[in-house]
C-alpha cells in the first residue's frame, strides 16, 4: 500500500526509466555502419558505462571539481575510444556520440505509469544526469516530469546523502514525504539511511540478456513493483 | 520573425505568465470571509508584492544569505499582516496564506500557448520563485514546463547576470539560443545584456484595470506578441 505521507516520487533514470545499454548500443552500431567501423557495440557500451562510477569517483574524491555528467561521459569516450582502437573522429562527431545519452529509449512501462503517477503526485529526476542531458531525454522520449532535480542542482552524485536531501528541500518537502524510486538496491538504500520512502522496480534487462538481475528485493522497502504501472496502481492512482 | 538558433524559450512567471494580482486578491478574500476579516485585499495583495523588490534586495545586499522566495514571501507576509492590523492567525494559516503564490491562475492563453512552444522548443521557468514554489502552481495550473530552472538554483536573483546566464549553462547551450520571454521589459533588457534572445509579451492587466501598463516595446526585442498563442506563430509552431 502506499506510504500514507508521500508527496513526490523520484526517480533513478538510467536502468530504471530507460533502457540506456540497449539505446547506446543501437546508436554506435548505426553510427558505426554508417562509416564502416566495425565493433562489439555490446561490449563497446558496456565499457564504456563501466567507467560511469570511476569517473564520479574522481569528483567525490575531489580529484576533479564539480564536473558535470556529459562532461565526464566525454572524458571516458576517450579512452573507451582508444581502447577500442576507433581514431579519426572529428570533434562533432566524438559530440554526437557523447549526445547518444541524451536519446535514451525508456521502457515500454515508463512513460504510461509516470503520467499515472503525475496525477496524484510530483514526479521529478533523482539522477547523476545533467539537467541539459534530463530535458533532452525527456523531450526525446516523453517523460513527463514535473521537475528536473538530482546530482547537478545538488552538487554531489549519488549516493552522497546531499544529492537526495538537496533534492527533497527544493521541492519544499520533508524527506518521508519523498520517495525513491529506482532499479538499483543500493540506491534505495542510500536514500533510506537519509529518511526517504524506497520504491524498487528491478529491470532484469537493464544488463542485457546474460547478466544475473538483482537478488531478492530487501524487505525494508516500502513499495516492491513489477514495473511503473504496477507502481502507479500500488501508489493508488 | 522567430531568431533562427533558438532552442530554449525561458520565462518569467509572475505576471508574464500567471496573474499573480487577481490570484492573491481571490485566495485572501476567500480566507477573510471565511473568518470574518474584512479589508481592502486588492490593496493587501499589491501592499504584499510591493515588498518583493526590498526583500530579494536583502540577498543582493548581503543583508541575508541565499533565501528563497517562500521564505522571503513569509517574512514579508509577517510585515503586510501587522500592516493591515492581521492578528491571531495560527502557524498553519500563515503557511496557507504564504502558499497562495503556489497556486496563481494562468492567463487564458499561457497553457495553449505553452503546449504549442514546447512542440519545437524547450520551454522552463526563469522566475525568481523557488522550484517548489513554481512545480506546485505548475501543477495546479497545468503548465507544461520541461524543467524548473531560474532564481534558486542559480542562487541569484534576477536581474542579476548570474541568473540568466547559470539557467543558459544548466540547459547545455549557449546565451543567443535562449530566448527570455516577458511581460516587463528591464527583464529582458537585463538578459539582453548577458546575450540572449528577448520575447516581450505585453500584460496590460497585471496591475489591475486602472494602472498603465508598459510603455511602447524597446525597439531592440527580437519579438513581440500579443499575447502566447500569437508568440508561438511567430516562433513558427
Amino acid at each position: 500500500m502506499a506510504p500514507p505521507d508521500v508527496r513526490a516520487l523520484i526517480f533513478d533514470v538510467f536502468g530504471t526509466v530507460v533502457d540506456w545499454r540497449g539505446s547506446i548500443i543501437a546508436q554506435c552500431a548505426a553510427f558505426g555502419s554508417a562509416r564502416g567501423i566495425e565493433r562489439d557495440w555490446d561490449a563497446f557500451a558496456d565499457a564504456w558505462r563501466g567507467k560511469y562510477q570511476p569517473f564520479m569517483n574522481k569528483v567525490r574524491t575531489g580529484e576533479l571539481p564539480w564536473t558535470n555528467l556529459d562532461a565526464l561521459h566525454r572524458m571516458s569516450l576517450e579512452e573507451v575510444l582508444t581502447e577500442y582502437g576507433i581514431e579519426g573522429l572529428s570533434e562533432d562527431e566524438k559530440r554526437e556520440v557523447n549526445f547518444f545519452w541524451h536519446n535514451l529509449r525508456p521502457w515500454a512501462d515508463s512513460v504510461p505509469g509516470l503520467y499515472r503517477l503525475k496525477q496524484r503526485y510530483i514526479i521529478a529526476t533523482m539522477s547523476n544526469g545533467n539537467i541539459a542531458l534530463m530535458t533532452n531525454m525527456a523531450k526525446n522520449g516523453g517523460l513527463p516530469w514535473d521537475a528536473i532535480l538530482g546530482a547537478e542542482v545538488a552538487h554531489h552524485y549519488k549516493p552522497d546523502p546531499e544529492s537526495y536531501l538537496t533534492t527533497v528541500e527544493l521541492l519544499g518537502l520533508r524527506p518521508e514525504q519523498v520517495m525513491m524510486t529506482a532499479a538499483h538496491q543500493g540506491d534505495l538504500l542510500s536514500a533510506q539511511k537519509v529518511g526517504l520512502k524506497s520504491g524498487f522496480v528491478p529491470r532484469p534487462m537493464e544488463h542485457g540478456p546474460d547478466r544475473t538481475p538483482d537478488p531478492t528485493p530487501d524487505p525494508s522497502f516500502d513499495i516492491v513493483a513489477t514495473d511503473f504501472t504496477d507502481l502507479a496502481r500500488q501508489m493508488g492512482v
